[in-house]
């Protein structure tokens, strides 16, 4: 889709600037305003390290019941592991905020990303807010999109209409990757607004259900991280009613592409590959193995080179913990069947090496033990993400 | 210790000579045999898609109630995933080897260990079989050191003496790494001998101790492969009962010895690091986060680089899934504590970097909740294991 089309629903503005937390003088800080105020939506990360404005966010979130009216977000700096002054300067910054923006301080959301473990310039964003919150417009989604990016190499924004008996809803979602090479600095934040109706749960099932289907089945390197987040805001500016069903789909479409474009952004990106898992005994079983094989550092290093070795699939797969009968299994990488029946199949390692240097490489198992399916998507390991993870602080 | 001096116990003779599975023409097939029989323990794979040469052993050993008269490894293939043929090369030789030997087939022990879903060259195999067993010897326990490397750069292997009241017990371990570079040839195999006189469930209690505190407290990348194994033997060629805390004693240093070795070894190592975890609320917990920080990657990659990045260090143990209180955490890496009470210390960043920067960097948490303690030992990763397992099967 056209990134150019890519603008907010009814009842959203928006803006990004610099407030010289990151050294280059790139946009860091970044602000969507609610003017009509929205019902909110969000998932936390499960770090016990939780960064303080995670904290704060999730305090705030509990005592509005779900609602808000303005989301601020810094990158460049995660203010995490930073102790009691992180947590008051993430604290002056909300009540800063608030004030600029005429709201109650449970109205203001917030969250930063970058490095862990250093102070926010406080003084230096203090100054911006109310800059910040002057320069806040409807259409373009850009401005928020490139402040909250880290080492990301391009903004990533994804928008979907719904249609309805009059004015059309839309649904915008934009997001920030933990990308390949940028996990540390990572802590993926995604937003995802509409100018629907929704009461504060529904908004919360359609925001889950999406999330499950999209940032839970992609992986850079297992890490979560202190800051990740997911927030889910509708502003109720379209009087029309979607089918509930056409909005979760949009929903859904939104967090896929916003997924993609996170696994597939990053210095050093090769290819990326999805595994599909079906005819498993139990739906835990079809994650397990989709997920250890996508997340197997063997399996990453061999799609990254193309090579079809084929015995790292399932010898990823034989310790996921899941029910398998190798005499049932079958294993298909593109169109081509590679283990079948319990044994190897005659392939040329020509042929499956085509497959294995494609740029989104399909694995498949069927494993013939039940009705279950899942997926999990990941891309190849390159020397590029160790190099750069090697020297990221220094 | 020099490994000159590395020799078998009484009771043990080994060959390793080319059976052309290597194409460098380099070892690739060794044999361990035990004349007067021996006591005999094993621990296999955990993965289901255990190779054919594992699951021959486990029957075998079952079948034997734990003694055996001889073992075989061979390096440069794993005959793994290859279906019933596979199966039916790995009796072939089996057979052979029992015939060669004079024993019972159920007294022969085997494994493979190299790429996955290769047929082995049963027929070279076959003709090696008589010369192999002809040119075992008691003594060095180099040759069959180097039979059963893969991509490893040394031979590893190690020996402890235990007095008793006459001559001393010997304990004597060799292994091959699932090194930095060489997971998926990797495959894990140990085996530890001694000459003194147990019972079978003796030894096999006295090698799980020992596998505890050494080999699962180390890792490479996670994946558990379809052949590792670690195999156990007692000839009872020394009439002295050893007193077994001294005996066990041995068997750990000798586990650990190994362990490090195959951690230490392999092109692109940099440095070996170690997480240890004092005060968790339970064992569980203080193994969860000693393995969490060990595994992460982007742990890895900064140790790679010696980057003092410690926030990392703080969001995996944060994601492990024990209990911890950051109030009450301190975490330490090398002499300097980085963060206590709940704050990163004033610790400057060169000061951290030196820390970071020793051959051996010692990570330590004290999470002050209980009286757990546990550790982990691992690498860092580096941009050359990338590669190497980018291009393995090509």
């Amino acid at each position: 889709m056209n990134q150019e089309e890519c603008i907010w629903p009814a009842g959203f503005r928006a803006a990004g600037l610099s407030a010289g937390i990151k050294s280059n003088g790139a946009p860091d800080f970044a602000m969507l305003r609610m003017d009509h105020g929205a019902v909110a939506a969000a998932m936390f990360t499960t770090n016990l390290f939780a960064a303080a404005p995670v904290q704060i966010s999730r305090q705030h979130l509990h005592n509005s019941r779900g609602h808000a009216s303005v989301l601020v977000v810094n990158s460049g700096c995660a203010n995490a592991t930073t102790g009691p002054h992180g947590y008051a300067d993430a604290q002056t910054i909300g009540d800063c905020v608030a004030q600029e923006c005429g709201c109650a301080h449970e109205a203001v959301l917030m969250n930063s990303t970058g490095i862990i473990g250093k102070r926010l310039p406080l003084a230096n964003m203090l100054k911006c807010v109310a800059p910040l919150s002057q320069r806040c417009v409807e259409g373009s989604v850009e401005p928020f999109a490139r402040a909250i990016m880290t080492t990301d190499t391009r903004v990533k924004m994804s928008t979907r209409l719904v249609a309805t008996h009059s004015a059309p809803i839309r649904v915008t979602g934009v997001t920030k990757g933990a990308g390949m090479i940028h996990p540390n600095m990572a802590t993926m934040i995604a937003v995802i607004t509409t100018d629907a109706a929704l009461e504060p749960h529904e908004l919360d099932a359609m925001m889950r259900v999406a999330v499950e289907q999209s940032f839970h089945r992609i992986s850079i390197d297992g890490d979560t991280s202190t800051n990740d987040c997911v927030f889910a805001f509708a502003s109720a500016q379209r009087a029309a009613a979607a089918d509930h069903k056409e909005l979760q789909r949009a929903f859904c479409e939104v967090a896929r592409d916003l997924a993609h474009m996170i696994v597939c952004d990053g210095e050093g990106f090769t290819r990326a590959f999805e595994v599909r898992v079906r005819g498993a005994a139990s739906a835990a079983d079809a994650l397990a193995v989709s997920k250890t094989v996508a997340t197997s550092m063997l399996v990453r290093c061999a799609i990254t080179g193309g090579d079809p070795n084929w015995g790292r699939l399932l010898a990823a797969a034989g310790r996921s913990g899941a029910k398998l009968d190798p005499s049932l299994l079958t294993l298909r990488v593109g169109d081509i069947s590679l283990y079948h029946n319990g044994q190897p199949t005659e392939t040329s390692k020509e042929i499956a090496a085509a497959e294995f240097s494609k740029p989104n490489v399909m694995i498949e198992f069927h494993l013939g033990l039940g009705l279950h399916d899942d997926f999990f998507i990941s891309s190849g390991m390159t020397q590029e993400y160790v190099k750069l993870n090697s020297e990221y602080s220094t």
